[in-house]
């Protein structure tokens, strides 16, 4: 089984989720987009969103191709590589919960995104700055302590021992909490200051995927893509500004 | 087996896409929050979200008790109760498709609320009144085609007879559409004027769920709340004008 990831080129954005699950289990995947042999690059990807005899076609990127099925939206990859993966537990109640925190961190990263693209995603930050700064002020007064709070009561309330989200060991929930808290150090450092000691579980769950010995030599690769102002998480000096935590 | 399912009184909300799923199939559910009982009403649904001994606390409503276990997240309500109900293909692969639908579809829901709140959820949108309009002309004039330009051609390419949009039957994701588009109709009546004829297969699911007789029925009912300006399809007159479809 191949595993083929199609993703927009130059930026983490949502695939970034998907790629961490393939590095952190060492799971060989093809990059489409970074490829130049024939049936890769940019054009693979717009050829696969596009090809009429296509039944099961995604509306964006990331998607999956495996064999001849395309898998889009990135929750659902994951529900589907999860088990695959090893990257949650055994039990339907288990999945159901790790999709379940996995859509609640999927609705915080559209958050994020709207914070510099409230008006439009296919305007320029340019051109909705002050909107921007109205909406990023309220993710960062509000929203963001809303979530993590939720975050540290899954952690603090999680029966198992480790400090993971779902039973005791590493979920792609885990991995992709790791992500948006990158994410949001890259973007807002100021916001952040704060946010280890206002969030000590969910910074735990950060520090432990980051030492994860895979995920580590995956960060000092070439494969990781820097986080830079094309992605969802962006440094925009003019947005960060004090937080509540 | 019961289902419990918690949502917020006086709206439709995204509780509606799980209550078309319980109504569609004729499933017994419970609605906590409109009952007088002992653990019944709104106390109860904020009663079950704060419990410190809960170990799957939801984020947010809509979610489901049955038994001791708390589903939360529409999409993963749907996609637990789809295989139960009768509501999804039998296959790993078509419950990958339909559910990859429905978070496109959920996609699509987020951005037709931003609309009316580009800034802040919390705030009202007497609050935000210029930038929801240029936020909802984004989205009439860019994002609801490219959403029903999407479904439309879903529609087209499954091989399968009957207008839905996976495999030969209705599934969950069809009623969600159904509802979407009935939101948009009383949200927008002046931009959906020529909707029927830019996606006639996407009007054709809607026309094809409002006929299902107990659908019909549900929707005569008094179980089916009106929509109106809590929810997430709200009537604003100022934020509805012409769509290029």
């Amino acid at each position: 089984m191949t595993f083929e990831l199609f993703y927009w080129p130059g930026l983490q954005g949502r695939g970034e989720f998907v790629r961490l699950a393939f590095e952190a289990t060492a799971t060989p995947y093809v990059e489409i987009v970074r490829g130049d042999s024939p049936g890769q690059g940019l054009d693979a990807l717009l050829h696969a969103m596009d090809d009429p005899r296509c039944i099961d076609p995604p509306y964006a990127p990331p998607f999956l191709r495996v064999g001849d099925e395309l898998i889009g939206q990135t929750a659902n990859i994951l529900a589907y590589l999860g088990p695959l993966l090893g990257l949650v537990g055994e039990s339907p109640r288990a999945r159901r919960w790790v999709n379940q925190l996995q859509l609640t961190l999927a609705d915080l990263v559209a958050e994020v995104h709207d914070g510099h693209h409230p008006i439009a995603s296919r305007l320029y930050y340019s051109n909705q700055r002050a909107e921007a700064r109205k909406r990023t002020a309220d993710l960062i007064d509000y929203r963001l302590p809303k979530f993590f709070e939720y975050f540290e009561r899954v952690l603090a309330h999680n029966p198992h021992p480790g400090g993971w989200l779902s039973e005791g060991a590493m979920s792609y929930a885990d991995l992709s909490l790791f992500q948006v808290i990158e994410g949001l150090y890259y973007a807002f450092p100021r916001a952040m200051t704060g946010f280890a000691t206002a969030f000590p579980r969910c910074r735990a769950v950060r520090d432990a995927v980051a030492r994860e010995p895979r995920i580590a030599a995956y960060l000092k690769s070439s494969r990781r893509i820097a986080f830079n102002t094309t992605g969802i998480f962006r440094y925009y000096r003019e947005l960060d500004r004090a937080s509540p935590f």
